[in-house]
């Protein structure tokens, strides 16, 4: 008899998460006689014998596209870290022998990828045979040894177009202002950086881009923005809500929280504060956070992300039923244009518990450069503002 | 000689506003030998001289697609008010009779008309032949004698949309959690109601709506609070930035604004603030403002709101055609299933500077009745949702 599989999702969701657990269960469905089982909640549905059979439902083919195209997490998620020598390792273990799994695919970020290290092993060391498989999946794309990962390219669409479309509206009036908008990625920068896809003939937002991988310096950014206002009237700010300052503190928890009138903190972002900064400097100020909104906008995922996503689901159980485990299934770019993937196992180890930065020289001042430009134009697929944005206003102004 | 069409925008941008610009220049073209012009931010470009003349760049057919489909304003905005009794009111007249412009056109909400009231009647009574006509725009739908107003539609589905999807994200964790989510609108609900578009199968969110129209108690939302918590794990709350305390002033103002190290107001909205005594009671919490957000999403219209704008532009240079002035293009729904509207002049002056609320027996508590969902249903255009949530999770959870 085939040994069974099971899928889990675990971390922060995005909008094409459902799209692996899609291509995974598409390829499962190719082993006849084998069940798919689903955890809920991550590693917590194995914990509390929360697991449903997946068959059923996806023997419709449809089904398949349709969860391939719904935003979150259908199976829930969890942010359980597996405790060094705990009893979760037998209970785990227990309950796939039950199940009869041989094959076991969690779909998450570093952390995730750190209970994909510690499983295989533990299984391995025990003599038993389920093959542990890891798909990436972050909004963050800070995973090691990747070309980048998926719920990256549409959370960064996300990003790009709600800044141009923010610039624009305030464009509409012939009055100074400074607007910031803070965008996730707690320690690396990729997501804010990729703001810089909003840039176009009629959107030279947005003008400065502050990210975790380059200080904070206070000072600096004033004289920038100073300088900036001689020839900008209309600016607009990208800031990541993890830049830190020359110490390396964050700078969102470099001034004490104030608090209102109950005593309750009141969180200040990266945004609000530099906001704070412009202000005091005589600015017209605004701060905008993305928030959720960004890892969950299912209504403008890139299509060239939901087909990775898809493929590493695919890929994933295609290499675990090659017999593979304790890897990553992981996009190698082989060319940029035209634009062409390789899906390659890798190294659990290399993965996990690390993370992958945007390497110095591709940040220019509080600029990217062409290389990082070149690296984000695929990823956002074809021309990513063609419906909405087409005609340059400029054109309206001749006398 | 055929006289001359003058056309400016203002007040706050909308996603469908250059719609109704490209709907009246559409129109006017049709009339052989017209000029065109376009006023730069609003009448400040008339007070300013800074206007453009636009007939050939539309004589492209394409152009008037490209800016039906371009969010904000092409022509830029003011929020000038013309003052009563001064020179403003000659210097535009001289502009105009410089032009030899015959008619004047104003897109947007309840002060824009307020100049097109005035400025009607001093044509009027100085005895020029100068027609004035408004085209209505605001995502507040608080225009008076309009059915509703451009731009609302797209709004509310850009609301319904992001609402769906940031309570998808959030029930991806099986924690409790109260998620609130602010959305645009000083005096009127409209658009915070609007939220309840999101409601679908696999999403019972919002669960509470507050809006302006009905005081905000807070004991009483203490209570509402605790009693929903005990029946739903995961809440997302839908806040008008506008509710306001039984004795008419805002919530947002209610408390003294917390100021940070600088001694700056942290100003905090209605849906912070709520959060603040969710947070009290003890629960996990959430703020999300879909600040300019709503209002700018090109990429998430309505199309019927997008025809609809068009239509109110292009009617509006019919109608001055026709020898109307002093009135605004409004929308009458002949029928609701199917959906039709009509187009028809209704006096500025039952329309400028007042404010149409939703009618309190469309709102049951914190929700609202059928008929305001009747009402909605069509302006978001034939199932908003459906290439992005297309399955509902809960076909997954058999076991």
């Amino acid at each position: 008899m085939k040994k069974n599989m099971i899928i889990a999702q675990s971390g922060g969701p995005s909008a094409v998460i459902n799209a692996s657990l899609a291509g995974a269960i598409k390829r499962g469905l190719k082993e006849e006689g084998l069940k798919i089982f689903g955890s809920l909640y991550g590693l917590e549905g194995i914990l509390k014998n929360e697991i449903v059979l997946l068959n059923e439902v996806f023997k419709d083919e449809k089904n398949i596209e349709n969860l391939k195209n719904t935003p979150a997490m259908a199976l829930g998620s969890c942010r359980y870290k597996i405790k060094e020598d705990s009893e979760d390792y037998d209970k785990i273990l227990k309950t796939l022998e039950e199940l009869e799994v041989g094959y076991f695919f969690y779909i998450g970020g570093n952390d995730s990828m750190d209970t994909v290290d510690k499983l295989s092993k533990f299984f391995k060391n025990k003599g038993h045979d389920i093959k542990v498989v890891g798909i990436p999946k972050t909004i963050d794309n800070d995973l090691m040894n990747t070309d980048h990962t998926p719920g990256f390219s549409s959370a960064a669409k996300y990003v790009a177009t709600s800044i141009r479309e923010v610039f624009t509206d305030t464009l509409s009036y012939d009055k100074p202002t400074v607007t910031f908008v803070e965008i996730m990625g707690r320690n690396a920068g990729w997501l804010a950086a990729s703001s810089v896809m909003a840039r176009a003939n009629d959107c030279n937002a947005p003008h400065m881009i502050y990210l975790p991988e380059r200080p904070f310096n206070e000072d600096e950014f004033k004289r920038e923005l100073e300088e900036l206002s001689k020839k900008e009237k209309v600016i607009l700010v990208a800031v990541s809500e993890g830049i830190k300052l020359p110490d390396g503190t964050y700078f969102s928890a470099s001034e004490s929280q104030s608090h209102d009138k109950f005593g309750h903190a009141m969180l200040k972002g990266a945004g609000t504060r530099m906001e704070a900064i412009a202000k005091e400097m005589g600015f017209k100020t605004r701060t905008i956070e993305l928030s959720l909104l960004q890892r969950s906008a299912g209504h403008l995922v890139s299509k060239v992300d939901v087909e990775e996503a898809f493929t590493c689901g695919y890929k994933a159980v295609e290499m675990a039923m090659d017999g593979k485990t304790g890897i990553m299934v992981a996009m190698e770019r082989t060319s940029n244009n035209p634009y062409k993937v390789e899906y390659v196992p890798v190294t659990i180890g290399e993965v996990s518990n690390k993370e992958k930065s945007i390497p110095l020289e591709w940040i220019d001042g509080n600029d990217v450069t062409k290389e990082f430009i070149e690296y984000m134009r695929p990823l956002l697929g074809e021309n990513p503002f063609k419906d909405h944005f087409r005609l340059d206003r400029k054109a309206l102004y001749k006398k």
